[in-house]
């Protein structure tokens, strides 16, 4: 199988980060940014660990109008100084067409939540910009739906749209949602997006992260999106699934085991 | 079984049209407004048969980005002069809430759309406003959701607020989706919010509609949404679920039949 | 809508019941048989209520193994004095094909329930006899795989089919299943069999058993088939959907309104 | 994680097989056996890319009732012959209770299908046996109810039970089903059943085969079982998905070395 995927760039202080160039990129980081220190104390440690970008939430999506929603533009000043004294890139999830000019320069990517897949105003914003966009598949998206709400950023003119499989709604109590590597697996075959699979979100539960990152990786995603918090127990949002540092380090170690099983090496 | 629904009530030209009263709210017209003549026709044609609100879609949520996204702005202007000489209030999806201030002058209420449920950024937007909302239940949403979807609304400050069951994604291939009457008889039982149901989606199958209107209304909900156009097959979208005037004004006799049946009346 | 339906006949004691000839049939009676008493008293109050049929499981499908899995062949012999003092035929679950000889006598209808609806050595063994097959749905199954199921009793010989709905698996937790009644709308519309439909499965919870109830009725189904059981809280099994007389009679009333409205009566 | 399984051993010609146990065992064959000649091709092919155990129907369970069924009890005495040639046991459906005798002398396990994981009657009997049984998942079963239908086998008496995950039933039609590679490392974490992963039928499509079959082994299932045909296009049922000796060559290089990284090893 000739690998088809067109590899998105990220520029960033000097360095280019390729997601979907056959390595395996790994994204991680706390669900919610809690505060300066938090975030600089996150970074730090799953750089360490391997990954080659950052994830965290500012605005969060909440089911609950009255939970945690994140701490917004308020945090904007603090991420800049952080990214760039650690040395890593953002991804945040966008929720509002009207965040766009602010976010634009706090992140290095877009990330469109599940609940914001189908919101094609937002896709079409994003079109207008050169900044990437991580498309999570919403909770009972078809991939044909998918693919398509990504041709919303890309009919915009914005290219750089990587897919993001996150588990999908079904009649199985037993984990959060059900994983649907299967979709990974078409996506690879038959288009040339470059795919990311969240395990965090895609079980739920903390001792299946690591079985299904190595799948991930076996089954040919271009990286792996993971929750990671310095202290889990305490997280303000989503604190069942988030692994700490040492449950995170020895999922990477195996993760590099069976990607150089596949000729394959991890994004730095 | 007391009727606990906390009914909705909408203005119009010194008419007040109630939902969740007791009586059956029918509400009909095409997916999306082509023209003044094709929207002056079928209001003309669905009041004659009994519907007491006007339903057309004026931007368009289409999977496909290239599909037929409706007139938008360019129809505000007719619309208001139609809905005057038919005299039937005019409900229309809302996809954007930078949209807000036009379209609150060219609709008697929201729609949300199944694709925006999880949009929490326009439903707080929403919760502005004193207009009411129908909000539509997401392919895959829980009623738990739907129900704390409903609340980013009502926390903003509207509680206007009508739940619209079109249909969840199942297994299921033979209807567009599956019509989860249990949700709507749940809703009625355990909460306050009036109920419509949406056949024309939620089976896809124009000759299911009206067994699935029968349906509804026996269950107990507050109303029905029905896509009815002068000539179906020149639709310019959902040309495959439409009734015709006459299909339609079939569904409508059996539907005051059910109705008289449990002691409910037509909303007028 | 010509009725195309192929009613199914059912002699007992010198009477003829007909299920899709145009009217409701109503079946009810406990989830389990519980001891002669326990049926002899269940058969009575439904049947003064207006039941045309009595269901009471003899074998029973437990997913626990240590489940109570009914009186099994110890009950035939009180079965068939109770149906002939109360007049009512019994319609039974039917597990394995090597009880067929023995069950041939006890009942006037085989049911085959959800777990067996692939059970295809079953249903050919059924398709060797004349008696008719109440065909549930299986959890999954398509429309599509049900008619097929249904095919495998007819292509042995036996065209006494009878469809029974009794909600299908899907992602909503708040009701037990969903019931699908577009299904049943298909099934009336295209093709001929006979379709009843099962409330209590359906939504396992008894405050909603009254309004899907009605709902089947309008939509069009053939029948019901509803637990009732002297006391429900002292059920063996399914105690939690099992309905009182009284809660049982007030849904009667409703049904015959509802399909008196539509021009049907109840097969008596 | 420590290996909590509980292998599962079988003896063929006085060698000892053992699913569970940390190596990786590889069941491949014909989705039917359709003749001498036939087996013998396929079992000779799959042995020599590294198979511990053959797979073929000799009755098939088909969703249409004049599909072709498989051999039955014609195809007994060659099938015994075969195995002893070429050296490998065979596991094969059963589908009826009745069957049981024949089918004890002519394979080394017995397979539940889908269609039949609820067939308790079924069960039980196999309870009687001390041969291992695979249990294939339903097409909606939860984990727990899959786990509980295991029980009804292990309280006959039979505890050599192994489960086989071969996808679930959703919403997504690109596949033919939805594997759920969740409830595989769930089940290695929380119980002590060796786990099988079948992706011909987890995917349906011959292309996503390998990465699923991969991605089974990464996420730590005990095997595989997969179907192949010397040559694909001619099957008599299941055409579509079966794989080439070519095109499982292939697959079993990526299997081992994935296995290797994770210091397993292949069951020989």
């Amino acid at each position: 199988m000739t690998n088809k995927t067109r590899p998105v760039r990220v520029e960033f202080h000097g360095k280019t980060i390729e997601i979907g160039g056959g390595a395996v990129a790994v994204i991680a980081g706390p669900c919610s940014i809690e505060s300066r220190e938090h975030l600089s104390e996150t970074a730090r440690g799953v750089k360490d660990l391997g990954t080659c970008f950052l994830r965290g939430g500012i605005y969060k999506m909440r089911t609950q109008a009255d939970s945690f929603q994140g701490l917004g533009t308020n945090a904007f000043g603090f991420i800049k100084e952080v990214k760039k004294e650690v040395g890593l890139p953002l991804v945040s999830e966008i929720t509002d067409p009207r965040q766009l000019s602010d976010f634009a320069d706090a992140v290095e990517m877009f990330q469109v939540g599940s609940r914001n897949m189908y919101n094609y105003e937002l896709l079409k914003e994003l079109g207008t910009t050169k900044k990437p966009v991580l498309l999570k598949r919403a909770f009972a998206a078809t991939v044909d739906e998918w693919i398509k709400a990504a041709d919303y950023v890309i009919k915009g003119g914005n290219e750089n749209v990587i897919l993001c499989e996150r588990g999908i709604r079904t009649f199985e109590p037993t984990t959060r949602n059900t994983m649907d590597l299967n979709s990974v697996a078409y996506l690879k075959a038959h288009t040339s997006f470059p795919v990311i699979v969240d395990p965090s979100h895609g079980t739920g539960r903390p001792e299946l992260i690591g079985p299904l990152s190595l799948a991930a990786v076996a089954v040919g995603a271009d990286g792996l999106i993971i929750e990671v918090h310095p202290r889990p127990r305490e997280a303000l949002s989503d604190a069942h699934q988030a692994l700490s540092f040492a449950q995170f380090g020895e999922i990477m170690g195996n993760v590099k085991k069976v990607a150089a099983a596949l000729g394959r090496e991890l994004v730095k």
